[in-house]
C-alpha cells in the first residue's frame, strides 16, 4: 500500500484539475450576453490579463535570483563526512512551485474575468442560475488550488521516491532522513513567493484603483458607483478580480500546500521514534487527507443549485459546512484505515480528534471575523451609531473593534492547539494529563504531529472556501457590468444579492485564510526547528539574548510591512487621483456621458499596475531576504525572528481584516437607510472609516498571511545554511 | 564598605527627597497673581485632590487583595524540607511600595497644580523667570520620583539585611540564595500597582476631558481653547497633571525602581558564579548608580537658569543631556571603585560600556520620536500635506508613520541589547566573539549583567527626564490660566513658548518611557526565568506547545488592552459631551459669556473621574490577574505570555505614542499658518487625526509601559507559587 498512495492523490489532484476543467468549459459556452457587456467585460479581461503579465514578469527575476541562490549554495552534510548538492533539485521544485502557482493565477483571472458578463445575463432569467453561473466560477479557481496543489506535491513526491529517484536526495543526512521532505518544502516556497508577490501586487493594485475610483468619481464628481464615465471604474473591477482570485487563490493554495509540506517534513523524522517502519504512514496520511478534502470540494460544489436559490448567502454556506462535514466523515476513516492496530499509537482516534480541532478552528475563527464584521451583530451597529459624532468617534471605535477581534480568535487558535497537541499526545500514550516531569519524547512528538494534523485538516476543506471567495469578484463584477451596461433594475436586484452574499462569505473565508497561515506556519516553524537540529533538548530558548534580539525583530517587521503596504496604496491611488481628474478635464463631452466618448481605461489600469509593481518589491524582498540573512548570522536569532513575525502578523492579519470589514460594513448598514441613510454626515463619517479599512483589509491584512509563511518556508529551505 | 553603600545611597535618596522639598518651598512662595488667576488655579487643585483621592480609594481595596494573596500563599522552600512564609515580610514591602507611588503623586500633583498660577505671574515679568518656575516645579515630581524611589528601596534592603534581619527572609532557599531579592522585588511591585491605575485612570480621565471641551466647546460651539465659559475647562487643565505629573511620574517611578529590582535580584545568583565573595558588590553596584543618578538630576537642575531664556527648549535639551552626560562620567568611576582589579572580571570597562548603551538607547530611541513626531522632520510634514486630500489619507499616513516608527526604535533596542550583552560578555571571559560551542556559563552571566546595567544607565537620568515632562503640564496651566484670566498678550507668548518647549520634549520623555519599560521588563523577565528554575539549560522553550500558547495570549493582550482603553475614552468622551451641552443650554448667560455666570466645573470634573474609575478596572485587574492564574497553570506558558506581551506591549506602545504625535504636530503645523491654515477643510482632517490620536498617545499607548512591567514583575512576585 505504500506506494499506492501518492499515486492515489496524484489522481485524486488530476480529478480536482478536470472538475475545474469541466466548470471552465461549461462556464465558458454560456451565453456571454449582448455587445455591450462583452465589450466591458472585454476591457476587464484585458486589463487583468496586462496586469498579471507584467506581474509575473517583474517577479521572475527575483524568484530567478532566490532559485539559483539554491541551486548553488544549499548542500546537506553526510554522515560519513561530505556533502551533497541537493540544492539543485530543490532550485528545479521551486521553479515547478512557481509554475504551478502561476498557472493558477491565469486560469482563475481568465474564468473569472468571463464568468463576470455570463452571470449578468444570467440574472436575467433568475436568481438561481446567476447564482450557479457566478459559483462554479469561482470553483474553477478553486478546484484549481486544491487540484494543482495535490498534483504538485505528490508529483514531486513520486519523482523523488519512485521515478527519478536521484542518489543526491535519497541518501540519509546528518539530520538522520533523506532530502525528499527538503525537495517537497521547496515546491511550497515556490508556491509561497509567487503567492507573496500576488498579494502585495494584487492588494496595492485593488485598492489604488479603488479609492482614485472613488475619491475623484463618487465623491468629488457626483457620479454612482460602477458609472462607465469613470476612467477608473474597469480598473476598479479588475482590482476585485486580482484581490479575491488570484490573490486568494494563491494565498491559500500557499497554506494548502505548506500543510501538507509540514506534515509531510515532520512525518518522516516524526514516525520514526513513533512507529518503526511505518514512516511512511506519516508522510502519506496528511497527503491522503488532502486528496479526501479534494472530493469533499468536488461534492460540495454540487451542493449550490439553481432550484435553493432564494438566499444566495445560504447556498454558499451550505456548500462551506457540507464540504466540512464530509472531510470529518473522511478523516474518520482514513486515520482508521492508516492507524488502527498500528503498533505505537494506541489510541488512533486521538489523531482524528487533531484534525477534528483544526477544521473547526477554521470555521469558528470564520464566525468571530462574522461576529466583528456583520451588521447582525452589535459591534457593526454600535460602529455606525459611533459614526453621528463624528469622524474621529468612528476611527476609533474601529480600531478598537479590530483590536478587541484578535482576542476571540487568539483563544480559538490557542484552544485549538492545545487540543491537537494533547489529542495527538494521547493517540500515542494514552494519557491526557502528565506532569512535566512524564514529558516523554513520544508524547511530545504525537503531540507535534496533532498540530501539524490540525494544519492540514484546516485547509482540507481549502477548495470550497476559495470557490466561495472567487465567486465574490465574479458576483461584483456583474453587478458593475449590468450598471454599466443600463440592465433594467430587476436584473441589478438580482446581481445586487448575489454580491452582498459574496462580502459576508469573503469576511468568513478572510478569517479563515488567516487561521490556516496562523497553523501552517507554525507546523512549519517546528519542520525548521527539526531541521536546524533545535529539538527539545536544545530549543528555541528566550533566555538568550540572540532570542530575543530576533523575536524583536521579527515582531518589529508586521508593523514595518504594513506601514509600506498601506503607504504605497496612498501613494499609488494619489497617481490615481491626478489621472481621473485629468481624463474628466481633457477629455470632452466625458463627464457629461455623450454618446460615443469614452474614458481611457486603460491608462487607469495601467497606473494602477505600475504602483503596484513599483511598491510590492521592497516589502516581498524584506520578507524573502531577511530570514536568510539572519540565519546565517544566528540560528537562535532567526528562530525568535519567525516566531515574533508569525505572532504578530497574525495579530495585525485579524486587526487589520476586522477592523476594516467593520468599517465598510457599517456605512452599508447606514447606506440601506439607517441612521438617517445616505447624505447625512452620520455616513459622510462612516465613508471616511471605509477609506480608511480599505488598505487594510485587502491590502495590508492579506499580506500578513502570506509574509508569516514565506518567511517560515523560506528558513526551512534554507536551513541547511544554518545548522549549528 | 559592603555595609556603608545601603546608607550611602539612602543619604542620597534622603538628599533628592530634601531638594525636592527646598524647590517646592520655593516654588510655593513665589507670587500666585491676582484672585482671578488665584481662583481658577483653585478650581484646577480641587479637581486634582478629588481625582487622585477617588482614583487611590478605588485601588486600596484592589491592592489590599494582592497584598493579601502574598500574605497567605507566598512561601519559600527549604532545601532542608519545609517551607518559610516570606510572603508576610512581602507583603509588607508591597504596602510601602504603594504608600511611597501614591505620596510622589500627591506630592506632584500639589505643587504642580500650585505652580501654574505661579507662572502665569512669573511671566509678566518675562520669559527666565517664568520659566524656572516651572521647570523647578516640574524637578519637585522629578526628584521626588528618585529620591522617594532610592530610599525605599535602600531602606527595605537595609531593614532586611541589617536592622530587623528576619530569620525567614534571610534563610538560604531552595533557589539557592535569601529572600532579600524577592522582598525588594515587592516593593517594586508596589510602585507598578499604583502606577498601573494611575496610567489607565488617568489616561482616561485626561483624554475624555480633552475631547469633550474640543468637541462641545471648539467645533460645536466655536469658542476658543481654554474659554472659561466651557464648563470641561477645568477638567482639562486638571487632565494634564493627572497625565504628566502622577501617570508619567508613577510610570518613570516604576521602571526606575524595577530597574534597580532587577539587578539586586539577578545580581547575588550571577556574582556568586562570577565572584565568590563579593555577591554583594553585584546588588550594591546597581543602587550606586542610582544614587549617582539623583545627584547628577539635581546638578542637571542648576542648568536652568533665568538668563538662558531665549529658547526654553534649548534650557530643557541642556538639563536632560547635562545629567546624562555627568551621569555617564559618574558610572565611570563607579565601575573602577567596585570592580577594578577583581578577581573573575578581567575588563571592568566592559560594564560601563554596558552602561552607556542603555544610557544611549534610551536618549537615541526618544530622538526616533522626535524624528516621527516633530514638524522640522518630512513624516510630519507629510502628514500635513496627506491631510489636503481629506481625512482618509490623513489617518491612514498617520497610522503608517506610527507603525514604520516601530523599526528605528527596534533596531535601536536590539543593539543596545546585543552591545549590553557583548560588553558584559567581555568584561568577565575577554572575549568579544565566540562560537556558540564555547559559550561558557560565566560568559552569560556577564552579558545578562551588561543587559541589567543597561536598563540602571537608561533609568539613571529619570529625575531630569520626569522633571521636564512635568514642567509640560504647569507651563500648559499657566497658559490656560493667563488665557481664561484675560492677561495681556505678551504674557500668553511666553506662557505659549513654554508651552510648545514642552510638548517637544514631552514626545522624546514618552520615547524614553518606552524604552525604559522594555530593557526594564526584559531584565525582569530575566530575573523571573532564574526565580522560577528556568535556567540557559532548561530555557523558554518556544518549540513547546505551551510556551507557544502563552505566547500568542500574551502577544494579543496589548490589542485587548489598547481597544478596553480606547472605547473607555470614547464612552467617558460621550458623556461629557452630553454634560457641556447641557450646561450651555441649561445656565442662561453662559455661552454669552455674561458677567457673575459661572460653568459648573466641577460636575465635568466629576463626570471625568467617574469615567476614569469605572472603566479601569477591567484592563488592570487582566494585567496583574492573567499572569498569576496562567502561571498556576503551567510555567511555561507564564514565560511565553510574559514575552509576547513585552514585545507586542512595547511595539504598540511606540507605535501609537508616535502616531498620536505626529498628528498633534501635523495639526498645529498647519495651525501655525501651512497649507493654508486654520478654518481650511485641510485643518480640519488634521483635526480630525489629532482627536484620532489623543487616546493613543495619551491612554492607550502609555499604559503599555505599565502593562508590561506590571505583568513581568508580578510574575517575579509570585514565583514561588510557580517553580516547577
Amino acid at each position: 500500500m505504500e506506494s499506492a498512495w501518492p499515486y492515489i492523490t496524484m489522481t485524486l489532484g488530476i480529478l480536482g484539475m478536470g472538475m475545474a476543467g469541466i466548470y471552465a468549459w461549461w462556464v465558458l459556452r454560456q451565453d456571454p450576453g449582448d455587445e455591450k457587456m462583452q465589450d466591458i467585460s472585454r476591457h476587464i479581461q484585458e486589463g487583468a490579463a496586462a496586469f498579471l503579465k507584467r506581474e509575473y514578469s517583474t517577479a521572475i527575476g527575483f524568484l530567478v535570483l532566490v532559485a539559483a541562490a539554491m541551486f548553488f549554495f544549499i548542500k546537506a552534510d553526510l554522515p560519513s563526512g561530505g556533502s551533497i548538492p541537493i540544492g539543485r533539485y530543490e532550485a528545479l521544485a521551486y521553479l515547478f512551485g512557481v509554475f504551478c502557482s502561476g498557472s493558477i493565477g491565469v486560469i482563475g483571472m481568465y474564468v473569472s474575468t468571463r464568468a463576470n458578463c455570463r452571470t449578468t445575463q444570467a440574472a436575467k432569467t433568475g436568481m438561481g442560475s446567476a447564482l450557479r453561473l457566478a459559483f462554479r466560477g469561482g470553483s474553477v479557481t478553486g478546484l484549481s488550488v486544491v487540484g494543482i496543489g495535490l498534483f504538485g506535491v505528490s508529483l514531486v513526491y513520486l519523482l523523488m521516491t519512485e521515478w527519478w529517484k536521484p542518489d543526491t536526495v535519497l541518501q540519509v543526512t546528518t539530520l538522520g532522513r533523506n532530502s525528499v521532505p527538503d525537495v517537497v518544502a521547496a515546491f511550497g516556497l515556490g508556491a509561497s513567493s509567487i503567492a507573496l508577490f500576488a498579494r502585495v501586487g494584487g492588494g496595492i493594485f485593488t485598492k489604488a484603483a479603488d479609492v482614485g475610483a472613488d475619491l475623484v468619481g463618487k465623491v468629488e464628481a457626483g457620479i454612482p458607483e460602477d458609472d462607465p464615465r469613470n476612467p477608473a471604474v474597469i480598473a476598479d473591477n479588475v482590482g476585485d478580480n486580482v484581490g479575491d482570485v488570484a490573490g486568494m487563490g494563491a494565498d491559500l493554495y500557499e497554506s494548502y500546500v505548506g500543510s501538507i509540506v509540514a506534515p509531510v517534513a515532520l512525518g518522516a523524522i516524526l514516525f520514526a521514534g513513533l512507529a518503526p517502519n511505518n514512516e511512511w504512514k506519516g508522510m502519506i496520511l496528511p497527503l491522503a487527507i488532502a486528496g479526501v478534502g479534494v472530493v469533499c470540494s468536488i461534492l460540495a460544489s454540487f451542493l449550490v443549485r439553481s432550484k435553493a436559490s432564494a438566499h444566495p448567502g445560504r447556498s454558499l454556506s451550505i456548500a462551506t459546512y457540507g464540504s466540512a462535514i464530509l472531510t470529518t466523515i473522511a478523516a474518520f476513516f482514513l486515520v482508521a484505515l492508516f492507524l488502527k492496530d498500528m503498533q505505537g499509537i494506541p489510541h488512533p482516534i486521538g489523531f482524528f480528534i487533531s484534525i477534528v480541532a483544526g477544521l473547526s478552528a477554521g470555521m469558528l475563527i470564520g464566525q468571530v471575523s462574522e461576529f466583528y464584521t456583520s451588521d447582525r451583530f452589535p459591534i457593526v451597529k454600535n460602529l455606525a451609531k459611533s459614526s453621528e459624532t463624528g469622524t474621529a468617534t468612528n476611527i476609533l471605535a474601529g480600531i478598537a473593534a479590530g483590536m478587541q477581534s484578535t482576542t476571540g480568535s487568539i483563544l480559538l487558535l490557542v484552544a485549538a492547539i492545545a487540543a491537537a497537541f494533547l489529542a495527538g499526545r494521547w493517540a500515542v500514550t494514552g494519557a491526557w494529563v502528565m506532569g512535566t516531569g512524564e514529558l516523554s519524547t513520544t508524547g511530545i512528538t504525537g503531540g507535534i504531529y496533532g498540530i501539524a494534523l490540525a494544519a492540514i485538516g484546516m485547509l482540507s476543506t481549502t477548495g470550497t472556501v476559495v470557490a466561495v471567495d472567487a465567486y465574490g469578484p465574479i458576483a461584483d463584477n456583474a453587478g458593475g457590468i449590468s450598471e454599466m451596461s443600463h440592465q433594467p433594475p430587476e436584473v441589478r436586484q438580482i446581481t445586487d444579492s448575489l454580491d452582498s452574499a459574496g462580502n459576508t462569505t469573503a469576511a468568513i473565508a478572510k478569517g479563515f485564510a488567516i487561521a490556516s497561515a496562523g497553523v501552517t506556519a507554525l507546523a512549519l516553524f517546528r519542520a525548521f526547528t527539526d531541521a536546524v537540529g533545535i529539538d527539545s533538548a536544545v530549543g528555541v530558548d528566550l533566555t538568550k539574548y540572540t532570542t530575543v534580539i530576533g523575536l524583536f525583530l521579527g515582531a518589529a517587521f508586521p508593523f514595518l510591512f504594513s506601514s509600506l503596504a498601506i503607504n504605497a496604496v496612498g501613494k499609488a491611488a494619489n497617481k490615481m487621483v491626478e489621472e481621473v481628474r485629468r481624463q474628466f478635464k481633457e477629455i470632452p463631452g466625458l463627464l457629461e456621458g455623450k454618446e460615443g466618448v469614452k474614458a481611457e481605461y486603460a491608462r487607469c489600469v495601467d497606473i494602477s499596475t505600475k504602483g503596484a509593481l513599483r511598491y510590492m518589491v521592497t516589502p516581498a524582498s524584506i520578507a524573502v531576504i531577511s530570514p536568510i540573512a539572519i540565519g546565517l548570522w544566528n540560528v537562535d536569532a532567526l528562530a525568535g525572528y519567525l516566531a515574533g513575525a508569525l505572532v504578530v502578523g497574525f495579530l495585525m492579519a485579524i486587526f487589520m481584516a476586522n477592523a476594516g470589514g467593520a468599517w465598510d460594513n457599517a456605512k452599508k448598514f447606514i447606506e440601506s437607510g439607517n441612521l438617517g441613510g445616505k447624505g447625512t454626515p452620520t455616513h459622510a463619517a462612516a465613508v471616511v472609516g471605509d477609506t480608511v479599512g480599505d488598505p487594510f483589509k485587502d491590502t495590508a491584512g492579506p499580506c500578513m498571511n502570506i509574509m508569516i509563511k514565506v518567511m517560515t518556508v523560506i528558513a526551512l529551505v534554507f536551513a541547511p545554511l544554518f545548522i549549528r
